[in-house]
């Protein structure tokens, strides 16, 4: 029986010895080994601050102290030791646990987050609502440092007076190699290993603490507790610990999937279209924002690494800095998770759309994201494209044809947003349209009173089993590829206009692509039968596509049944 | 005749010795103080650059080197340099020259810009973009160093081998007193006044240099010019330089206007009633983003300094922070521009409303703002509002109306948006109903076949202007303050589906609240006659609001026309 076994709260911690608290580390890293290995996950990350997250229990007294977890997927081990141990084989399943801190699970999780470099606003002003007694810490990578927010919260805490600790938790990385300012200075602490005010900050600094020896760490820790300023303390700490192939090569057991890959993913097929770009021409460049690999562009960096730029957690500068490329008259390129774009909104507003640049957006993870839930879910991202000037929103059906829209891009003159699931292409279509502005095409055409406008590549394959589906009850319905969100094919718009209309699209209703067509006829004073299926503007569980799809009855099987009552109505 | 008569361009200036470029320095600030206090303008910034301009277009070759100045309202004496001298006058006025950069005025204006931090980020991608062979040099205050998107370029900028030139112009100052970590670093390397490398950045480092000796000015800026690598030049200016006024409250002469004021603006009823608030609740918080007097809330600030936070211009952490304070406890407001919002995006999906904190905005200049022009115009707020789970928005008609949403704000347990013109509060009402969740009001009811729903002070008062055109024409149209735009009051909504409806709002069409009526109606399957008044998504330039509405076609008299024309079809 291990020691484990004893702790299900915090306080159970507290009674042990520092020799038990070093075989209980062992024990949690090897129940998130073996949970991560079964079942996929963040494994790096949550392997490297084991000792530091049993240390925060031991001394500090949450929940009562809020402990932030920045980000969020280095959760698993406080999951663990905060009444959850029995149900970490569920991390990131259908109505499992969630991989990030969830309020609605335990009263020990502070905030729901999943996005990088919020915790010290945060804690900013969970310590200006502090009425005082309870001690705030932000746990916080050197990676999400480079974002800008945490910059911005840093200059509040170095003016506030209301105390915090900011755990930073140096790893020497983002998800991949981490580049910034931050990162430079680190570099020449670690060097130098003396303790010595942060200056940077003008904050109290304790460090560097070895951040996988929970005594130091203890000690460290009270210290910080014991201060009545605010104070950073600086841990070290290895992802992957403990699992070498993960120290080895943390990126890629950054997040850990179960590998059933048969076809490439959309991400991969557009790092590699983009190389392809580069080779014909000098003036392509790709960018990212910390997520080389997730976006497929680690193809591109290896072939052309002059011509690729990681700007690190940093959404922000990628967007406004492919702006100035563009200005300079590069062809950027800036592959971005969906939910991540919403970090450079201001960016696509007034960098490059009122500028009317000729940015391509290679929007990534749009849809039912699986497994990271609500945070990452990217189910806005039509809406806030759509009402905006000079932007041009397009969503290929398969990889053929997000191979054929980025060779369109090259000569396209303004910004332009091409938008795709994290997916397998696993849909093959016998059409295929050339890419002309504006052009939608029929997937599937008998002069059916009954139109589904689907679009994206889920959306198409889905209105495609639904015209299965409808086809063995009797009814057909012809099937297009609305594949420009905008501007819309008005030329199949005006033709189907007596016809019974449907859309379908993997956004939120509000603003989305349905309520454009809807609005197309009502402003023409057509009066068109149009109904819209998409998702309503609420936050979505984690889980699959599918699972997401039938909870929300707008999976295949639903929605023809939704289709068919109504055409027999 | 002076100096300024024989310079036009930059070459112009060349030629000149450094008493005249003094004496030249002289006659542009006279230019520019006669210019705004005789139309109106940003003052104390432009008063303050006007030697290290001249100095910048002395020693660089623009347009071949670009000259890029972050926010841009400080390129008065840059605009009277390259060729524009004779048009000041017309500064921000309808048609007149724009008060920021603007290619389309000029290939000596590098980009389109209105918005903070963003120069060194486009400068980066320029430099990227260099074949080499011109200079690259940004000239940015201390105030948008405050800014993450800054700090994110600075990270860049420290990684990246391309050269560039950072002109720190540094005022200890952004609009209000100046905040956050580069301040501080700033007023230590002011104390210490010795060059030293900028350690902070890990870059090349010019300074400090005072920002009013020309011929210093010319050194150090020479100096950079032949730098191999990036280089920072840090001058020290005043703001409102050479006008005594100005000098002494910079704040206040930040952009002068012509004061023809008769009523309270929405913003001062806003800091007003927000200090009400905090009287009657003492976990009332008021937040802004370097933006005291302009939201109002310097009122607060003066009851309360202990609860109100000037967190600089860093609209980001503005906004996770008061999620922190929400999450606390605590009541925050923050009031902030429509398009700076933008800024916060992310934070309010992520933050806010995914986890449905009570923060409320209190979102200012919504609609068209006059004469900043296109970068500020509150145009896209409803659109990218409306799509967010857990979000109120609501626009109230008139200050009363403001305050009484405030008022019902304080026992609001959810995200909300109250949104409002840069305007006087020069309507008066009759009606003044009780606010209720979603409920709309009745301005005029005559039980007429014809509805207009109208949201928002601006259009609600045009709203009133329209039935009483149409009055006089002879036909009656009902008008309603549809005040709540989201949610939406269906039951007014059901009561009129049979009548011929108009709807008008000050944001773009696209996702807008006439799309959300449309839909409304096309998903119950009712067939009903709506006609959208909305703006086209485009950039829309600066002028006032009448002018601007006149010229879209969107003021009283044209909509009175299409109502008329659509009735009497």
């Amino acid at each position: 029986m291990g020691i484990l076994d004893k702790v299900n709260y915090p306080q159970d911690l507290k009674k042990l010895t520092s020799d038990q608290l070093v075989n209980l580390c062992g024990e949690i890293r090897e129940l998130i080994l073996k949970t991560v290995l079964e079942h996929g996950g963040h494994l790096s990350s949550n392997l490297g601050v084991v000792e530091a997250v049993v240390a925060l229990h031991y001394v500090f007294n949450a929940p009562k102290d809020k402990i932030i977890f920045d980000v969020g997927h280095q959760c698993y081990a406080h999951k663990i030791l905060t009444g959850r141990k029995n149900a970490v084989s569920t991390l990131r399943e259908n109505d499992g646990l969630s991989g990030f801190p969830k309020i609605q699970e335990s009263e020990y999780d502070v905030m729901n987050t999943g996005h990088a470099s919020t915790s010290l606003s945060v804690a900013c002003g969970l310590a200006r609502a502090s009425a005082g007694g309870e001690q705030i810490i932000s746990f916080i990578g050197d990676g999400a440092m480079t974002g800008g927010l945490a910059y911005e919260a840093l200059g509040d805490i170095a003016c506030m007076k209301e105390k915090q600790i900011i755990v930073l938790n140096d790893n020497e990385m983002s998800i991949s190699k981490n580049v910034g300012l931050i990162s430079s200075y680190l570099e020449r602490l670690r060097r130098e290993r003396v303790a010595r005010p942060f200056s940077l900050f003008d904050l109290k600094y304790i460090g560097v603490v070895d951040g996988h020896d929970i005594k130091a760490l203890i000690r460290a820790f009270n210290k910080a507790k014991k201060s009545e300023e605010s104070v950073i303390v600086h841990i070290m700490t290895k992802k992957g610990k403990g699992y070498e192939e993960a120290e080895r090569d943390p990126e890629k057991y950054h997040g850990y999937s179960i590998s059933t890959q048969k076809n490439p993913t959309f991400s991969q097929i557009a790092g590699e279209e983009i190389s392809k770009l580069a080779e014909k021409d000098k003036d392509v460049f790709a960018i990212t924002a910390a997520m080389a690999s997730g976006t497929g562009l680690d193809i591109f960096e290896k072939r052309f690494p002059e011509r690729f730029v990681d700007v690190g957690i940093a959404e922000a500068h990628a967007l406004c800095m492919s702006a100035g490329l563009a200005l300079g008259g590069k062809k950027p390129y800036f592959a971005v998770y969906s939910t991540f774009l919403q970090r450079a909104y201001d960016q696509l507003v007034h960098d490059v759309c009122l500028n009317s640049l000729p940015v391509t957006l290679c929007v990534d993870r749009c849809g039912i994201v699986a497994g990271d839930g609500e945070t990452h879910q990217g189910v806005f991202d039509i809406s806030f494209m759509r009402a905006l000037p000079n932007l041009c929103v397009f969503a290929p059906k398969d990889g053929e044809e997000l191979r054929a829209a980025l060779d369109w891009s090259l000569n396209y003159d303004k910004p332009l947003a091409i938008r795709y699931p994290k997916a397998e292409d696993g849909n093959k279509y016998s059409v295929h349209t050339p890419i002309e502005e504006g052009a939608w095409e029929y997937i599937e055409k008998s002069d059916s009173d009954n139109v589904l406008l689907a679009t994206g590549a889920i959306c198409v394959a889905n209105a495609v089993k639904i015209a299965e589906l409808l086809k063995e009850k009797g009814i057909n319905i012809d099937v297009v590829n609305a594949r420009f969100i905008k501007p819309m094919d008005t030329t199949v718009l005006d033709a189907i206009s007596s016809k019974r209309i449907f859309t379908l699209e993997d956004g939120v209703r509000t603003g989305g692509f349905g309520e454009g067509v809807i609005t197309y006829f009502a402003e023409k004073g057509v009066s068109a039968d149009v109904t819209i299926f998409a998702f309503e503007e609420k936050p979505y569980p984690q889980g699959s596509v599918d699972y997401v799809l039938k909870k929300t009855a707008t999976d295949p099987v639903s929605l023809s049944d939704k289709i068919y009552a109504k055409v027999k109505a």
